[in-house]
């Protein structure tokens, strides 16, 4: 039902290959079917990454088959730095591309696979798998900055029960307010102290 | 190159449609042209779990159409205790489907894409992208449980510090020293002293 999904701005990314052609019109028509929008098609080359900085698009779809290695490194450097749903399609084999692909963040792997009426179901499965993804990248985020913190400040309270002799609960206290006193949170002032130990005396 | 890859014990899971028979058929021919082993063809109900307990396929492949859904209820059931790579192709369309499978763990999910010829591909993705998923749940895991520890044996030192006066650096040997003698991790010997917290005086 490609009427019930939100329109999405798909950026098409090809590689140098003259076949590449046919296949980015296969894709732009399968987008078109399905009320998606498509915001252009570029080579996957060195202008990769400041297209898709201004173009900002919802999801980009590659196709690639020889030069697919090439443009995937491309499509790294275009989404380090804001990660968006990719689906790729390809007539690259290779196991090793295929890896590539999967560590570059494409989150829908096609090979041989290309039909206009194949294209929506493929980017659903890219917007979704994506979303998954992220979800579990977060919460691992999440849970090792908070990990990270509690080292911190574990650290940072063992100073001070040691160079200032206050109890566990005393240095607790200390960090306590002086984060809210300096609008901190606990992990900065923690780096704060850390940062200043000779100073403690 | 399909020869290049090991080959892989593979358990084919239909739906009760009586359309199953032929995509079977089609799964079975293209997995064998790979050089796989076909373990058998089950249909996704309440016995699948045995089956899979019993069979222990290196991948699942899924044809599932009308039923998918159902389907994917058992392959969650199968799979829960002992995660394994699946391949689902399917006629469904619906993005809820969709999101089952993904939650279910199907690692390579397609639409309308069943061919012998495209089947090596296809359970490529799924065991490729198995493995990345089953890395990062892994390092969440790893990093959850180093939290969860570090809260436990962090509330054992504040007891210790509390109720029996030591100091911090005291209430951590205490701890070490303990695990060491009852070869105990540290967790289980701060979770000891937490469940006796009311003999500790």
């Amino acid at each position: 039902m490609p009427q019930s999904n939100r329109p999405l701005a798909v950026l098409i990314v090809t590689d140098v290959d003259a076949d590449e052609a046919s296949a980015a019109h296969a894709l732009s028509q399968g987008l078109a079917d399905a009320g998606h929008f498509v915001l252009g098609v570029r080579t996957g080359d060195l202008t990769l990454p400041e297209a898709v900085a201004h173009l900002r698009p919802d999801v980009i779809v590659v196709s690639a088959d020889s030069g697919a290695r090439d443009v995937l490194e491309h499509i790294v450097m275009a989404t380090r730095d804001a990660p968006r749903p990719i689906a790729m399609f390809t007539g690259d084999r290779d196991r090793d591309t295929l890896r590539s692909a999967l560590s570059a963040g494409v989150s829908a792997y096609v090979v041989d696979g290309l039909a206009p009426g194949r294209v929506q179901a493929v980017v659903d499965v890219a917007v979704e798998r994506f979303a998954v993804e992220q979800n579990l990248r977060a919460e691992l985020s999440v849970t090792k900055a908070e990990l990270a913190d509690r080292k911190l400040i574990d650290r940072a309270k063992r100073l001070l029960m040691k160079k200032k002799g206050m109890s566990e609960d005393e240095a607790h206290k200390f960090i306590q307010t002086a984060a809210m006193q300096k609008g901190l949170k606990a992990r900065e002032v923690a780096e704060r102290l850390i940062d200043f130990e000779s100073l403690l005396g």
